[in-house]
């Protein structure tokens, strides 16, 4: 029943123990073992230093261990317990420093006083450790030996990107991003639905669209992707999706783009309501991941974030309490579940016309009652509706919309009428 | 006080016992009554088999008596009491036949015991009766003698229509179907009413609009007219009114076109908002009667179904209930009223613009009170308004509807400035 | 605290004695003291007998006193105590009347019966006297001698009239009216505030628009001036305001355009629901000053009235009660802390357009947080929503209204972001 679900949660549990960052070889050996199961995806290395928009490609962060000690040699916190100890992109230290001067060095979220917060310093070198407010209130010792083994060096950013070609060049875009120590809704759930969406796309017998997925790393990922492809993203994407925090069991919910108005709001839309009424619609100003970036001023694609529940919404959010407990291949299937349904409805988003004036004579078709009689017509008021509607003005989308009828019980309808002549598109 | 209505009651009256259908002497006979009215109605014959658009002109259908009796030789029913008991399109049938066979042919409506339904085959062969489900409950013989004494044969479809010309060659458009049998609301109402607004018309000494009438069966009917008009109708109609189910007292109804957006939804929205604020306006989804054929895909005429209680929508549709009882000429003339308050607001519904620039001196033209004190402009409120917004981006409906004054009281207003020469407009 | 308030409120209460009508010496005089605060104000005459549109402009009326005495020389009521209880452009008289005939020149105001009401009677002659109820009730004399000391001659109807330009020729416009005799706040407010905004726009250093400020009578005066002016306003003018009623302490309002949807509607529904949430729209049906003409058909200036209390909305409105005890520093204050907002607000009101693609890493510029917590992007979450709309879809009212934050508290990030060559406007 939750098959894929069960895989994606399984590929999850693979990625977990890695400590990743926004560079490094945690990226780079995730990256792989994705494309194990998915060889096509080139990867991509961009070297430090490069210039992308506004923003300059940083150092190369690699981390190996990192502890705090007391002089007795007890250890008070380890990287290999948890990799969320070490602040991201903290500098190498090592020495025996005050507890004042750790105290300026540790960062906490004294309001979830169990759980270690994460927390980064990407653009402004430091040093640090992260721990739960509880570990830091048993800091008692006058002096501490701090040490962390990490290097912060001219190298790369690494991505994956995979392009499936299809009919046309018009492009449905996903994009996830791998660049998280040990969370596991945010984010391994994202790359993991992703990874499972290639397969299904791949098992396609034709495809419309041709889609367009990257695994990057947040931010400067998505930044460094627009500054090498945004002309041809301008130019050909319909619709993009940014998967993040899809593997919880609570609500589904979305950003919408910045005037919602754009395909990607429409389908997501459309497809939540039916499938999960109770979906909750974000606006732009609630947006926080790479959605940032492609509806940025002067990139402005047609990119929605998919949820279950929203970044910054959940209490678990950057802390290690983001665990492999907290998603679930239920949860995951789900979300794998919504943008199949996703996927379908665009594929079949046309703009369907009716050949014949007036209705066509579905009786003689088979297709209509031969007695008429109060309370016999409900059967075909679906296909009757969507006859009158496909007037060459609505796509499927705006149909199931006006009829509010899913896609998924028109497309059977639709291809009834294809069967008969009856109907045309584009 | 019910003039109108009375005179519509009395034909309808007329009407009632006459067996009609799609086709045959029934249809034919019910017109030539009406044409006693208005001998201008051109009345046409459509040969069974024409091919109309996706549909095939029937075989005629005539029928003159029927009925089933026991084998001692006592009617259980018998088509002299009612004309529903046969069922509509029925092939003849002679022949005594077991209980059992006898019910595969039986038609009642289970849920309304005493009524007898209105049911018909047009486009598959059967025989068949129809009868209230206590008289279904009775048939305890074994065997039963049935005759049906119908014909079936290439004929021709028969329909009326009129066209009285205008000012101008754009059309508004009436049309109402005269096929069913012994029902008066559905649908006697409506050829009588019609009937009625024909005269209203040609008692008016100018027209701005040519106004197309049509009686015809439904479905069939108004898909071979329209097969045969439909281009003509497209170039001129600007609004449309399919009339059914108008004789009852209880609500005011209209279907409203697929996008809700035509003159012939906006004058029926502006007349009952004011006539009766608790009109119902359904959606397209509701359509069943020819607004069908005139709103489907690829004919897309701007026409609306104006009704009181709307068909599909009362209990005693298409049932032997639906009769002279529950109709009444207080109930036709409030639908006569409606449609004569639509006529006029649509012979108005010009976009008017003032001629001067600041408002006109209305004193000096008596139309303003001299003294300003507070509390004393109230009167010529309406005037200044209508002043304001006659600047040339609003029709009469629009403005009506920006001002929340009926049509009706725009009408004098709009002469007073026209008398002064005041006003212009196109 | 409230300097200008207490400035404007003592302008007010100079000019509170004097006698104005809509011509004549009272306007003129008053105007000249406004003149002496702005000298730069032109005062232009135009003759009795002047065509203006569908209007003549009437003869010119001054008054320097009038009374009812009992024929024992008892005075009744007198012009000097009150210039309310001369009936607007009453024509002079001087005799003996009966009780009865005196009545028929008499008015009140009934149900406020201690108040003296205004009445005019402009386009018809008459005399006539006005005075409270209570008054009137006590006339129980069958004789009284009346006397007007009036004149209704050729003469000319008074204005001024202040263009300050700007960088531009594209027009903001302030209209108010000089023409009520003794009441505060309709309408000694709107011209007072009026002078302390010349004051304030003559102070700016740069003026991004042209301003135009007229002080006219009610009515015929925006009648005349627009038939002199008519083109270059529709040519130039963004946005007007008629400033009347500004100075209680009650609420605040204005009057929309007609269609509710130009600059000078965006720009006070913008300034009010910041600064007043309770602030009261009404339509433009709820017209009744110079906006009348202004939005008139054939002219259609996009101007609104800005009032606290709208006359016609507070019971003093048009009587002896709209004294100088109605209005205060603190009201007048507010009025002019609105208006300048709203200028302020136009000022800046330009369409932004972000110079970067993606986001700019506002890190580097000291702009941004450099360590990466939850809880951590409040404070520049402002910048980050006014860059993403910053895409050159939006004026600065449009993004205020999108992100929710006042225009006030959007220009200072708007000049940093010039600052830093970030952002470009037109």
């Amino acid at each position: 029943m939750n098959e894929e679900g069960k895989k994606i949660y399984d590929l999850a549990g693979k990625l977990f123990p890695i400590c990743r960052s926004i560079t490094g070889n945690g990226f780079r050996s995730s990256l792989e073992i994705i494309c194990g199961i998915v060889p096509e995806i080139q990867v991509f290395e961009v070297p430090s230093g490069t210039e992308v928009f506004d923003w300059t490609v940083p150092k190369e962060w690699n981390i190996r261990g990192g502890w705090i000690r007391s002089l007795q040699g007890e250890t008070v916190i380890d990287f290999k317990d948890c990799n969320l100890h070490v602040l991201g992109y903290s500098v190498p230290i090592h020495k025996t420093v005050s507890r004042d001067e750790l105290l300026e060095h540790v960062y906490t979220q004294p309001e979830q006083p169990d759980w270690i917060p994460y927390v980064t310093s990407y653009y402004k070198e430091r040093w640090g450790f992260c721990m739960s407010e509880n570990q830091k209130q048993s800091l008692t010792d006058a002096v501490y030996e701090v040490f962390i083994d990490s290097s912060l060096e001219a190298g790369s950013l690494t991505y994956g990107e995979l392009i499936l070609p299809g009919e046309t060049e018009d492009e449905i875009f996903f994009s996830t991003y791998l660049c998280h120590p040990s969370m596991a809704n945010n984010e391994l759930s994202g790359p993991c639905v992703q990874t499972a969406l290639i397969q299904y796309l791949k098992s396609l017998s034709h495809r419309r669209y041709t889609y367009r997925f990257v695994f990057i790393p947040e931010t400067i990922g998505s930044i460094t992707y627009l500054s090498r492809n945004l002309q041809s993203m301008q130019q050909h994407m319909k619709a993009g999706f940014v998967l993040s925090c899809v593997g919880d069991e609570r609500t589904y919910s979305y950003v919408s783009t910045k005037y919602e108005d754009t395909l990607a709001d429409r389908v997501l839309d459309n497809v939540l309501k039916f499938h999960y009424p109770g979906y909750i619609r974000f606006s732009f100003m609630k947006r926080a991941s790479d959605e940032r970036q492609y509806g940025s001023a002067g990139v402005d694609l047609p990119v929605c974030a998919f949820c279950r529940s929203k970044y910054h919404e959940y209490p678990e959010y950057h802390t290690s309490a983001d665990n492999m407990d907290l998603i679930s291949p239920e949860g995951l299937q789900g979300s794998y579940d919504v943008m199949v349904k996703v996927i379908n409805a665009l594929e079949n988003n046309y703009f369907y016309q009716m050949k014949c004036k007036c209705e066509p004579q579905l009786g003689k078709r088979g297709l209509y009652p031969t007695i008429s009689q109060k309370g016999t017509y409900e059967a075909v008021r679906a296909m009757q509706h969507f006859i009158a509607y496909a007037d060459g003005r609505n796509d499927m989308i705006g149909i199931s919309n006006i009829l509010n009828i899913p896609v998924d019980q028109l497309i059977p309808i639709k291809n009834k009428l294809l069967e008969h002549h009856l109907l045309s598109f584009k």
